[in-house]
């Protein structure tokens, strides 16, 4: 049966994260009712990443396994159709072999804070809403102690069966003023993520940006690698999955896996 | 009584516009429930502009009169407090005299279009999603035959008893490219602006950068000052109402209108 890849941008907002569960609205629930309508066929897509209730995505890469007897372009057009308004498809195609959990060189998310005086109704369920000034020298400085291969315990808790250890390409903010407050971006680029850890790590920095966490507490606590060490959960509706890379090394594909399993 | 003016943010989705109506949500209407319930007084707010079904909002100006005898700061951290989420005042200040629609010297409004492939689910209800690419040059140079005094009348009809003169400072056109697509904004300040006018000139800019128009039928229609040779309407979810700027010189007000009407 031909296998599908597909990128995926949502707002996670109405939704109870990514994985299908019963009785609830999930993205996977939604994508699969969507994609069953369509083709008729019952099918499982399987994500690069499971993001959590609230948390939104633009470049969320998914696959799955469907017979279709006409071309990747009308696919596409046919299940955007029917999906809701808050879940489309960017671009889908035929990748024999391809699993989104495997070869990929990066995962990358950004989460924005927004510091504005009062609410911002129109960034409402997309940023991090905290009126008091932050010190971004000081969470710019703290963020880059992370890029590297590091333990990082302090930040999350892995799947079983791995270990702690991950690789940060990126770790930076970016600072954009506009008429409704000044955004600040941080963008986390890694190999992969523990549970958790992008929000975090977030938490933490905005705590040093805060000056409630001196940068020498902040990098003590990381270096610990413990994670009764970790400040603040940053609310997941800051958080959006930008995109995932993979290997376009074809042959590393593994063609073993005939079902698409998660 | 005192008067208190104030700057009002809001995501126009789920209203039918400003303007209070009878059994449907408006934001007039959810604003004077508010400062009715914290008040404990029947209020009537005034806007410096009534902004249409789906229209947002990020610097609105009101105005309206309440007595209340604790500081400016409570009285706005109350009303925010019981705002819907989709509505928050931004500031707040006793303006003895003030009136939202008198010294103004110029309004700015912004509009999105966002060029992306597909749908782009994160920012529904907050831009004009237009798929086929347009051309920034073409729609610059329509945009900056705008700007002066002139008769606007191919943009849009006249309040009652006044004409279709206008004046616009700036008419501009600005790209951003991100993750998501290409985001177009248009920038408009002006005086006053007729009925619609900002999403008629959007609508016939965007005919412009599609070569649906060129730029001398544009401009032909535009000189015309005749409604009939206008063209597409924009959609409303693009157009937010970032500021209005008053004359600081206080005497200007007009202390004569004691009691604040619309």
């Amino acid at each position: 049966m031909p296998r599908f890849k597909a990128t995926l941008a949502y707002d996670g907002t109405a939704y109870l994260g990514f994985q299908r569960q019963n009785d609830v609205p999930t993205i996977q629930g939604a994508l699969e009712q969507a994609i069953a309508r369509i083709t008729g066929q019952k099918v499982t897509v399987v994500a690069a990443g499971r993001t959590d209730t609230g948390v939104h995505a633009v470049g969320q890469v998914i696959a799955f396994d469907a017979d279709w007897s006409h071309s990747e372009a009308d696919l596409l057009r046919a299940i955007n159709a029917v999906l809701p308004d808050d879940i489309a498809l960017q671009d889908l195609s035929q990748q024999p072999g391809f699993h989104p959990r495997y070869n990929v060189i990066s995962r990358r998310y950004e989460y924005t804070v927004l510091h504005a005086q009062q609410r911002q109704p129109l960034w409402r369920g997309r940023v991090w809403w905290i009126p008091r000034s932050l010190d971004l020298d000081a969470m710019q400085t703290a963020a880059a102690l992370l890029i590297g291969e590091h333990d990082f315990a302090t930040f999350g808790t892995p799947p079983k069966g791995t270990n702690t250890v991950r690789r940060l390409f990126v770790s930076e903010w970016t600072a954009q003023s506009a008429a409704d407050g000044l955004f600040l971006t941080y963008a986390v680029e890694g190999t992969a993520f523990l549970h958790h850890m992008v929000r975090r790590i977030v938490g933490m920095l905005v705590e040093v940006g805060q000056h409630y966490t001196s940068i020498e507490d902040f990098e003590a606590a990381f270096r610990a690698a413990d994670l009764t060490q970790a400040g603040t959960v940053a609310p997941p509706q800051g958080l959006v999955l930008q995109a995932v890379r993979y290997s376009t090394h074809n042959a590393l594909y593994h063609f073993d896996h005939e079902n698409l399993t998660d």
